[in-house]
């Protein structure tokens, strides 16, 4: 149980510093920098840009994987839906012609590549852009990390730019493929709820992994509560944080969706984004409530060190009130006075054996009444 | 005193963290189902699915108990109001048929199989879709548990789907053949409006039962608090935010069933409706009022922990203060110099005896003035 | 000062929690019965139920004291204003007779022999619905009480529904009796304005004896904290948070009577109600200023604590440094070794007690230093 | 330093709780009273009361000082600007006479001679009625102190009530008579203008007042945080709270002024209005990043407590450490077996010697390992 | 690590507070000002005024560096937009004259020279008035600091006048003088745009350096925690309630300037402020953020302390609980009685030796049992 929060926490507390810690740098950087400049924000990979493509209608779907920018062009046209997805944004050049294919505004394409931003909803005249934060536990690190995917939904397309490489999209392409549910045939709205709903449901696996680091510090803090046991309390708190950080701005970003009025969303798929838009709710309400739990597991963290104090006081308290009256008692007829009576006394040192022992008997009656053996 | 704290309190916190947990993995799970799919959320349960209904109006009343789909096709056509009861929502294909049966919308399909939802109020063209969290308190585990009960409220029909087998409303039922009241005369609207208000007065049932352990547990404070009692304290707060996540939203259920401009609540119900808002008002009152006097009591806790401290330290302090002095005396006329010329003294050991007198006064009038004794 | 905490809030404490207990269990009774049902929800009570009368207009009034239901009928019809105030709700069939008397809607009157609302009001077509609560100081308990009262105000009519034998209005009938002031002249709304004015009024008494306490209190924490203090902080915070509970809701009813668009409330009355409505801010704002000020004092509590813990240690650590060197200096030359030169030399006695005065002066200089003495 | 805190704190607290205690008593004293009676609420005063008045166009100024109320009614007839301002409030017949004269509404004029409101704004038909109050740092008692000043605004005439008199408004005064800025050019609610406009600037005097008071004591929290260093920081809470709940309502007065559609306020008023709002606002965040940074020193000084209490316990624990051992060293070779070899030994007692100072030195290095010395 | 904290701290302590009072302090120096009296209100300064313009279209741009008042009227006329920029603010009449040519309000010129305004904007008829507060970390003091900037946007001229000089806008001018990007195309709202835009990308520089501050004082906490770390914390508290404070307010500012209907403001540039508020948002959520985390860090840092009290307490009850049994067998063997048999037994050594052998044994396994060894 131990092994469980010392080496990791330590290790986890450092890393979340420094992350942080980049994550304002990146944006420090671009103080003083012309708007409009394309320039990605985040941290530096060394991944390859990877674009893939899926066309579809109700009656058929065209798939390219490791498409060139170029390729895309012809497919803008045409009535079916279209799914660009781009994994990897450190090139901004792939996002640049991109966006002036599909026409769009430049702070849109400075926000995709800024992967620092919160999520938000922004509606053009032209499309509707989304900024979301994915978010995975990060198993070595011990702590949550995030990363961003923006979609543009325009009319008959949808563009999707992810900070990493990301694999989390793959079910619905899988049932795009094989045209199961109304996927193949609901519009580019549609596909962006089915995203955005992974998205949210993907919250709930992350819940879980803090909820049972919190069972499992819970049972820490009953069974041995460790010095470690608190760092690991404030790891699960700032991850909370974290996690609400994300959650939080999804509620306004899902009912704004809601209830926009702008024709990228069909009326057909407003309920399915007020289910959606219910789940982020109660994400957020399970975060809040867990943010509630953690604070209390302080309170008892902090209780049980002090009764550990008691107790080794008490101890203490037993061991010098037994020993003090004895040790006395026995350098009194040790002094060395000529004229002790008692000392000569064939009755004294049997009365100092009893005296002794009375004084012990005495002192743990004392103990005993007052609750402290 | 001590029993009621100890033993049920670290079964119930254990059990507590497992349930929270569990909740959110069924969640998690879903992560990347299509929407649509109706898939049972909830613990795992073999109780047989049981459906009953009842059709009344003011004239007579039709009962069928352990009925089977089938059997309620005929009742949706009839002017009468039809309440169909489903106990237990494992068996999805049992919902999924009634819902065909009433032509519910299958997003509420999936909600009434999700029994991981908070309670809301969903206004579709066709019907009224309401999820309640039911209370109860279990004994074993010394902790309140909640269920999930949804209600279709449409033309004449009201529809409720229990995730256990549900006694609650049996006094319902029973005044329903009694033809006692209101409630044969009222409309779906009405029994819907008569369900809800059971499940709310129920929350004062639960709500007395923690006020009762408030009552016991703040008894124990100022008698003799324990270790335990911070826990149990924690774990009353844990189940003030349970119960308070449950009735919380239910206010804004009432509020929105009250004023929502629906042709299923008629105007004659909204009095009651306006009824039932004010206790669920006065329910969250009372458990915001309790969460403030619990927290109260950490601060009477850690404060007695604290006062505990004092008391062992002043022991401590008397008893080394006594004996100190005096060992010292000892130890002085206990070195064996040649030429200590008290040691042969007549007066010396009388002497001495007189100055551990004097100094023992001396220490009891000086604690006694400080208020230690 | 003492005696001033002790027994008076280790009492109070219980038959707080007692009470708050009794207050749910009523409530919780209710559950599963039938809307409509009247049923007094209350502590039992075997006072009598009194009714009594006031009939006025500008020109004259009549009385009636301990009168029966069927006197009240004729003042009904006439043009004068009617006051009909009842004492004791226990009797639910009066409260019906009244009600259908003068034409109450069932809901109300259930209300009204609900006596664990919350103040609300309620605008019905015929009458206005106005729940308040009475804060009484109970010097024997030591604790804050609050009963309920009811007014319906309808055309020409004013019903009052005390708990309890209510001798607070007393003032206002006799202003009625004398015919001083704007009171004979006003109508029905006048009336009630004068009693919810008397209501909130009396608040102020109430807030009035807990700045007394705080005050005592606050005397006590500077002068002598005793572990009883932190005690009657926390009845002080309760009693806070119980009259807190009475008067915000008021401030809401009273906002609603001075804007609702009722006939009942004239416009020339309003002027006053914003008046009162005033109060009510004002006295809300008191008890969350006083509310800071316990909750300060609260911290002061645990560093006087702390401190006192401090004090005893420096008293143990100044006796444990001043002699155990010198304990240790006896010790030394009390061992027994043949060869130890300094016994035998004629200075050694005379080096020794040189050495200990200057360990003791050390010490001492020492902890002057430190400011330990 | 600690002659800043000690004995000032102490005797303010004892002030401040009876200052609050004495507001609540007199709002007390009124509740039974008929709305409507005139009576005085406020510190008993013998200070004369003192009637004044300026009466002035751009062209020229009347000045009339130690009025009677006779004097000032040919004033109100005349088309220039009348300012009558009156000093003490204890004669309430003063205030009638004048509020006769004015053409009042009696519930004003009970607000006025009420000299525990709190600012408000009240639009009337006939004029507008402002509540302000006057806060002032009272040397002596050491702690903030604050008066009420009502303005009542009307056609060509400003009223101002001051519970006392009231030297400051005499720069406004001096501005009237030296016919310096816009303020003889103004009308009435221009010098209603200039009046909150001192009331607000002195607030900051306050708050820098407060300001000082924080640094003294943030310095003493660094160099020497004592007993009464809490209580102080206590005193400074409390003060800010007192400052906070006269600031607070002045936003919502201020505001009201500038968006009511008053007659009493020219459009060429509301940009001055719009600064004073501003300077509102700006002192409310300066009270609660105070109040902020005040709490964090609560904190500071708990840690203080407990870092002293931890060097204490290190003084202890290392005289015990050193001394123990060797004690024990000492009685065991004090023991009078007949059969001790070492006692004979000649290298006994060097051996002894050579292990007390392997021991001493053995500890030392222990506590400076971990870093305790 | 230890040099991090200690010196510097207590040095920006002072500085600190010595700050925020001189801010008020300059406040309370207007209290009885008339308003419309030109004051300037802020640090004392000798630097040079130095004013200096930019002239520019598309195609052109002059340019002035320490321009006279004088200079700049011929600019006004023109229809290119101009840039006039004002350093230094303690000359009040060049900021009066400048006002008279461009036909400013006198009560936004008294706010220009007041810079201790908080974020604010105001709507003229003639101009848009915009305060900021720009913010700066002050190496030496080791704290935030912040100076006030105010930016007057009318038809075709931008003037910004500065606390201090300020060369954080050089690469706006840089940008102009090279005519890249947007700026010369756009107008002066387009300017103004730019020059908040600065100002708010320059707030996450600063929001840096406390989060690097933040991870040297976690890495801190973890490894060595001082009496100094809480004190730092304090410090980063007080730097955040400062941060909070100035970006804070420009939401709200940024957010009016978005959706006023002014016509300062054209379509074009409105999607780029929005982008800044965007900013603003983030820039709080990650001050809020930080916060919370510096909070946590708080109980972090109390319960190291209380740990390292239990370690210090461990270590003095070990010692005591074994020494203390094994002095008083030395003491009970060290007594003078003649009749000790065990004395005189050739046994009695080492038995004696055997039990004193047994105890620390016994010790030794008691505290392994009980985990503090």
């Amino acid at each position: 149980m131990k092994s469980f929060t010392r080496s990791k926490q330590r290790k986890a507390a450092r890393q979340s510093a420094r992350h942080s810690r980049s994550v304002t740098k990146h944006l420090a950087k671009k103080a003083g920098q012309p708007p409009g400049t394309l320039m990605y924000i985040g941290d530096a990979s060394d991944e390859e840009v990877r674009i893939s493509l899926l066309d579809y209608d109700p009656d058929g779907l065209k798939e390219l994987t490791d498409a060139r920018v170029e390729d895309i062009l012809p497919y803008r046209q045409s009535p079916t839906v279209t799914w660009v997805n781009v994994d990897g944004l450190h090139k901004t050049d792939v996002v640049k012609s991109i966006g002036e294919y599909f026409d769009i505004h430049h702070l849109v394409l400075e926000d995709v590549v800024n992967t620092t931003q919160r999520p938000k909803l922004e509606i053009y005249d032209r499309n509707l852009f989304i900024t979301l934060r994915l978010i995975r536990f990060d198993e070595e690190a011990d702590e949550v990390r995030s990363s961003q995917t923006s979609l543009i939904v325009g009319e008959n397309f949808l563009l999707s730019f992810n900070q990493h490489e990301e694999r989390m999209f793959d079910p619905i392409r899988e049932r795009l493929r094989e045209g199961l549910g109304r996927l193949r045939g609901g519009g580019a709205d549609y596909l962006a709820y089915a995203l955005v709903d992974l998205v949210v449901d993907n919250y709930f696996v992350i819940i879980e992994r803090l909820s049972e680091k919190i069972e499992l510090v819970e049972e820490e803090l009953i069974t041995d509560p460790q010095r470690e046991t608190l760092r690991t309390i404030h790891g699960l708190k700032t991850d909370m944080i974290a996690l609400r950080k994300s959650v939080w701005p999804m509620r306004e970003v899902i009912n704004r969706m809601l209830r926009s009025e702008t024709p990228f969303i069909k009326d057909s798929t407003r309920p399915y984004l007020r289910d959606v838009y219910d789940h982020t709710i109660h994400a957020s309400e399970i975060i809040e409530t867990s943010r509630d739990i953690v604070s209390g597991m302080i309170d008892i963290y902090l209780s049980s060190v002090s009764n550990r104090l008691n107790e080794v006081m008490k101890v203490l308290t037993i061991i010098a009130t037994l020993f003090m009256p004895l040790t006395f008692l026995c350098g009194w007829y040790g002094m060395n006075f000529k004229n002790m009576p008692e000392l000569n006394s064939p009755w004294g040192y049997p009365a100092v054996i009893g005296v002794a022992v009375l004084t012990v008997v005495g002192m743990l009656t004392f103990f005993r009444r007052h609750g402290w053996l």
